[in-house]
C-alpha cells in the first residue's frame, strides 16, 4: 500500500524539485534572461499552488511524481504572474529582497516574465498523460482569468463604484481560480472522476476566496509581531478591500465623511491614517463581519470536499491543508 | 479534388477569421484587457506566419479550415512580442498607429500582452488532432527562442564583440524560429511524414534568415519611395545589423576610425549620419556582400523545399511565398 505524504513532505518534495530545476535555468544562456527566472523561483514562498497539484494527485491515488511538471509549471506561472504585478503596482520589494525590475531593469522584468509564462506551458507539457489537452485548456483558461482579475484590481483603482459583489469577482479570478485549478490539475492525472474533479475545483474556489478575504484582514487586524510585516498597507494604499468597501457601504454620514476625507488626502501621517480608518472598521463591527463572511466561503468548501466521492481518511492532507493556511492568526 | 488556395486567397480566408475573433475579443470584459488585444490585431501588416500555418497544411494536402485555430495562435502570439518589443525598445509608433504603451498606457501594454500570450495557446489548443501534444510542444519551444532571440537582440546594444555568427544565430531566434514554427505546425497538423515537418522547418529557418537580412539592407539600400518608409533607422539606431557588424569587420583603420565615430556621436544630424554611414557601407561593397548572404540562405531553403517528398506541383504555392517575400525590393 502506498503510503500518504504529508502536506510538509509534498512541500519538501516540490522544493527540491524546484531547487534542482533553477539551478539548470540560472546557467541557461542567454543568461540576462534566464537568470532572473532563477532569482525569481529561488524567492521562496510558502509554495502552496504546487503542493496542491500533488496533494490533488494523491488524494485521488495518483502518482504523485507524475504531478511535479504541472506543479512547476503552476509554481513558475505563479511566479511570473507576481513579477509583472510587481512593475504594473511599482512594488520594489518582494518576499525582502528586490523585485526583479529593481535588481535588474524594467525590459529584463517583462521580458523574463514572458518567458516564464512560456516556460509554465513547457513544464506542463511535459506531463505524460493522456488527458493533456485538457490540462493545457484548462490553465490556460485559469491563466486569462488571473489577467482579468488583476484587470479588475487595477480598474478599482479608479473608482469607487465597486460592490462587494464586484471585489469578490475580482477575488476570484485574480487568486482563488489558480487555488481551485492546482487541485484539480492533480485530480485530472490522477484519473479521478469529473465530477469530483468539478467537486475539489469548486472547494478550490471557495477557500481561496476566504483565503483572500483573511489577507485583506490580517492586513488590519493581525498582530505585527506575529504577522511578520507591517500591517496597514491597504489602509495606506486605498485599496479596494472588502473592509473598505464594506465600510463604505455601512458607514454612517459622518463616517463616511471622515473615511473620504482619508481616502482623498493626499498628504497624510501614515500611521495616522492606519489608526483613524482601523477604528471606523472596529465601530463597524467590520472584523466580525469579515469573519463571518470568511467562515461563509470557508463553509461552502467543506462541504465541496464532503462531495467528493472518497472514503473521509483519504481527504485528511486536504482538510489539514485547508486548516493550515485558514488559521494563521485569527 | 481539392482546389488549391492561392497565397492571397488563404490570407483572406485567415483575415476573415481574425476579424470575426477580434470583433468579439473587443467585447469581452473587461474592456481595459480585451479592447486593446483586439486593437493590436486589427494594426494590419502582412500575416506571414498564419499563412504558412494554412499553407503548410494545404501542400500537405491537410484541412485547411482545421488549421485556422493554430494560425490564429501564431498570429496573436507574434502580435504579443511586437506588443511587448515596442515597450523594451520605447518605439512609439507601430504601423502608423501609436503603440499600445502610447495609446493606453504601459501596464495595459504589459497585461494585455501577457493576456495574448496566454491568448495563443488557447487558440492553438482548440485544433482537433492526435498531435496536441506535439504542437504544444514546438510552439512553446519556439516562443522560448523568440524570447531568447530578443534578449540577444537587447544584449547587443551594450557590446561590440558582436560576430557575425552571433548575429545570425540571434536572428534565426528572433525571427526565423517562428516561420520555421508556422509550417512546421501546419504540416503536422495534416499528418505530414516527420521528415518532410523536419525539412518544411529547415526551409523556413534559411528563409527566415534570408528575409531578415533583406529587411537589414532594405533599411539602408531601399528605394524610399517604394520602401514606405524612411530609410537609415537602423543606422541611427547604431543597430547591431549585419551591415555594420560586417562593416566593422571589413573596414580599413581609417573607416572604422570614421564609422566608430558616428556610433560614438551623441549629438549629430541623423541624414548626415546616414549619408556618411551609407558610403562606407557602398565602400566596403556590402550591399553586394549581404545579397550574396541572403541568396545563400535562400538556397539553403529551397534544398530543403526540394527535399521534400512531394510532386514539385504541390509546392508551387510555397515557391510563390517564397519569391514574393524575398522580391519586395532589390
Amino acid at each position: 500500500m502506498k503510503t500518504s505524504l504529508s502536506i510538509s513532505e509534498l512541500q519538501q518534495l516540490f522544493v527540491d524539485e524546484l531547487t534542482k530545476e533553477s539551478a539548470i535555468i540560472e546557467k541557461t544562456e542567454p543568461v540576462n534572461l534566464y537568470e532572473p527566472i532563477a532569482y525569481t523561483l529561488n524567492m521562496g514562498g510558502k509554495r502552496l499552488r504546487p503542493v496542491m497539484v500533488l496533494m490533488g494527485c494523491q488524494t485521488f491515488g495518483g502518482d504523485t511524481k507524475g504531478a511535479i511538471p504541472a506543479a512547476l509549471a503552476v509554481e513558475i506561472f505563479h511566479n511570473f504572474t507576481l513579477l509583472h504585478d510587481d512593475i504594473m503596482d511599482h512594488a520594489d520589494i518582494r518576499r525582502n529582497q528586490p523585485a526583479v525590475h529593481k535588481k535588474y531593469n524594467e525590459n529584463v522584468a517583462i521580458l523574463s516574465g514572458d518567458a516564464m509564462s512560456i516556460m509554465a506551458y513547457q513544464y506542463l507539457t511535459k506531463t505524460k498523460t493522456p488527458y493533456i489537452q485538457e490540462l493545457v485548456q484548462l490553465f490556460s483558461q485559469t491563466a486569462m482569468e488571473v489577467c482579468e482579475g488583476q484587470q479588475y484590481d487595477m480598474d478599482f483603482e479608479d473608482t469607487f463604484n465597486v460592490s462587494i459583489d464586484d471585489y469578490l469577482k475580482m477575488i476570484r479570478l485574480k487568486t482563488a481560480v489558480l487555488i481551485a485549478c492546482s487541485l484539480k490539475m492533480g485530480a485530472i492525472l490522477a484519473n479521478a472522476s469529473s465530477k469530483d474533479a468539478e467537486h475539489i475545483y469548486n472547494f478550490g474556489i471557495n477557500l481561496g476566496i476566504s483565503f483572500q478575504l483573511q489577507d485583506d484582514w490580517l492586513d488590519v487586524f493581525a498582530d505585527e509581531e506575529k504577522f511578520g510585516k507591517k500591517i496597514g498597507g491597504d489602509i495606506v494604499a486605498n485599496k479596494k478591500t472588502f473592509l473598505l468597501l464594506k465600510a463604505l457601504e455601512l458607514a454612517t454620514p459622518s463616517q463616511k465623511k471622515e473615511l473620504t476625507g482619508w481616502i482623498e488626502k493626499k498628504e497624510f501621517n501614515p500611521k495616522e491614517k492606519i489608526t483613524a480608518v482601523k477604528q471606523i472598521y472596529i465601530d463597524l463591527k467590520l472584523s466580525e463581519i469579515s469573519k463571518i463572511k470568511m467562515e461563509e466561503f470557508y463553509q461552502k468548501a467543506m462541504k465541496e470536499l464532503a462531495l467528493v466521492d472518497l472514503a473521509e481518511d483519504k481527504k485528511e492532507t486536504i482538510y489539514g491543508l485547508a486548516k493550515m493556511i485558514m488559521k494563521r492568526e485569527h
